[in-house]
């Protein structure tokens, strides 16, 4: 089983739109994934004869392994799915009576007559394999063709879901014998996809580029290590790729399961330490402290957020000067540091955080173009840290960014005292 | 342009598993439906040559009349979508000098050096157009081969849109000639689903189904209306729809365009009353600042808050009494009214914005189980309104449903004076 190969096709008119979106095939990918096998295209077609017997063509022409259809088994006229693969393989369809008296009967026990057209999901192609579906009246159908094996599954989710468990997982696990994949991820923050790329350039020439792939977010990469085979196979050949990505991005990864966010990872490392954390926020809006309140129970650790969005906060609220707003600007590295102590001092915390900047899209000038983000950092015996950002990139993204970078010098360096305040000029931050 | 036809290829190895949905085609086919053209198919291949060479090959032995293949234009060596289409069009690909040093120029005014591999980004197909992509370093390319267009567009979400906005929906409009579809939005915020259906069913019964759409996401709806046909015909068919739905629906309905977002409407209706507003956050951490100052010029009336995660910061920095705390505890509509009150009064504003709750998993109890969210409004005049509402569903939907609540209080009832403090006992909310 090893190299087999499935494409996907998802039936119907509706998911050619933009409004929905065809999760079934995503529910068949994840079932294949679980079997190791491996998905080499997905399509949507309409409720279309003609396309429907393209896709299955394609498929035979192409040498795959498995394909498997959703949706057109339902009663009506534009249910075309059997009318398209038997085209395609020039079979014939026949209407089988015991499958007919089941529907018949299904109707019967909720006390009704079944309609005229129900008959057509009594249609079974010539070679055909009945699957039962005990949540519907479409029966699946799975048949051989050549090489190629196509499976036929209704597109009601939860009546897939049963075909699923009931007909195509066993059918698998009969053909696998334990190939299943393994995913190892790496989660990365506050580096380029391009600054990534260099960095693990040794990696690929020492292991090529089969089995990684690099997606990137706004501030975060994640990098995926695919294995197949045996279980000890797979340990074999993960453990030394991903040791080897961990020695070229070190302290740059903050995760190792696609399930952990950088606030999650922040938040451990304060209740670790025993620390707490407020923060003081402009340009974010509250955003900052959005993030660290979506963990649960982070209310261990996080005291609280005073959002100076207007300079009149800044200065009866923060009791930032007056005078040091006016002369170096609400965006300035001495108005965030301020911040960063006053959300220190007066929420009581161990660290404070502050953000200030231009989000924009109005409010930049030459000086302080949008995208320029102040980040300060106040710790124990007022050890200040400081950044000069600068981010590409429209209001939301620049506040995300603004975020990021936050979290991910809080995680770098939580309640380390700073010798210097404030490293240097500017820290250019290119993509995101 | 009646009768155009297109398809859809989404490329990138991780679309084909179960965790990432390929948003970027629904965006495009709601933009090739806003111009009248068909999508036949969509595709998702991963990153291989040969597939998406494959996916060209077959549009146009099809005979489809447009080809928009998105992603894989990155300067990784897993980026190969240029050299698919080129490979299956058997085109050349030549690197434009004058790309090259667009995109080192872009990275030089970040202060960085253009890493080699970014060379590739400025390799273009004998005889396409280049689409300048002002969001990112990945030109697009539009060129035809025969009867078929093909453009190729990078996937990265924003810079996707700008590429519809500049370069698709222009391109198709001077093919269109009124064939256009057009589409009328109603938003419904703070309705669930099913009470939308209720109030609408005297619609169906006049007009039937066709043409309306229902979309439901958390605590908001939204029913588009679809016409084609002429201009006249169009405006025709629409107006008495929305008329109706306009009647059944009333002051639940706050915003007809689908891109104007709830605080976006807070937002204008504060800027024309000249008032400004003030938030005391507890269980959204930051959430319903966040959303106020998301609006770009929002500092027009949003002061600022104090999202006070901590008992102590309730009492320290806005002066709730300790001894109603412990009395009523955190989450009760005595505290919520307070903590409206102090946002108002300490904060200046002209209305004061409050939220407590239990937003999960833990922290609930019998009496307030999680879910359970005091609103409370403080108006001119100490005027109070009080809601209390228990929402369904996990920590971040709990979140999101009490920013929208108190978003929409603002809206329905800014700065008007509510005689009884707090309406009744419970709201219960069902599926949101």
């Amino acid at each position: 089983m090893t190299g087999m190969e499935a494409a996907l096709v998802a039936v119907g008119s509706e998911l050619l739109g933009a409004d929905r979106s065809d999760t079934n095939s995503s529910r068949l990918a994840a079932a294949l994934a679980g079997q190791g096998v491996a998905v080499r295209r997905r399509a949507i077609v309409g409720d279309d004869e003609a396309a429907i017997a393209g896709e299955v063509a394609r498929a035979v022409a192409e040498g795959i392994d498995l394909l498997i259809l959703s949706g057109g088994l339902g009663p009506t006229a534009d249910d075309v799915t059997r009318e398209g693969v038997a085209m395609a393989l020039a079979r014939g369809l026949e209407e089988r009576p015991e499958i007919l008296a089941d529907i018949a009967a299904r109707f019967e026990g909720l006390g009704l007559r079944m309609p005229e057209v129900n008959r057509r999901q009594a249609r079974i192609m010539a070679g055909a394999e009945v699957l039962p579906n005990r949540r519907g009246t479409a029966p699946g159908q799975r048949l051989a063709a050549g090489k190629l094996t196509l499976f036929l599954f209704p597109a009601v989710p939860d009546e897939l879901e049963g075909m699923i468990e009931e007909h195509l997982v066993p059918w698998l696990a009969e053909r696998g014998g334990g190939e299943a994949r393994e995913m190892a991820v790496l989660k990365v923050a506050c580096l380029p996809e391009s600054a990534v790329e260099e960095r693990i350039g040794p990696f690929y020439e020492a292991f090529g580029r089969e089995g990684l792939t690099v997606l990137a977010s706004a501030g975060e990469i994640q990098l995926r290590l695919t294995a197949a085979g045996s279980p000890d196979g797979r340990r074999r050949w993960l453990a030394p790729r991903l040791a080897r990505l961990r020695e070229l991005l070190g302290e740059r990864i903050f995760a190792d399961r696609p399930e952990v966010s950088l606030e999650g990872v922040v938040g451990d490392l304060l209740r670790r330490a025993g620390a707490s954390l407020a923060t003081a926020e402009s340009c974010t809006g509250g955003l900052l402290a959005e993030r660290l309140t979506r963990v649960p129970g982070a209310s261990d650790y996080f005291l609280g957020s005073v959002v100076s969005y207007s300079d009149r906060l800044k200065i009866d609220l923060l009791g930032i000067p007056a005078e040091l707003l006016a002369r170096e600007g609400a965006v300035s590295a001495e108005v965030a540091r301020a911040m960063a102590s006053a959300a220190r001092r007066l929420l009581g915390a161990d660290l404070g955080v502050a953000l200030t900047g231009v989000a924009g899209p109005g409010g930049g000038s030459a000086a302080k173009p949008v995208g320029t983000v102040h980040l300060a950092i106040a710790g124990p015996g007022e050890a200040l840290e400081h950044r000069h950002l600068r981010f590409p990139g429209d209001r939301e993204r620049i506040r995300w960014l603004a975020s990021q970078w936050a979290l991910d010098r809080i995680r770098r360096g939580p309640l380390a005292r700073r010798a210097a305040a404030g490293a240097a000029g500017g820290e250019e931050v290119p993509a995101g």
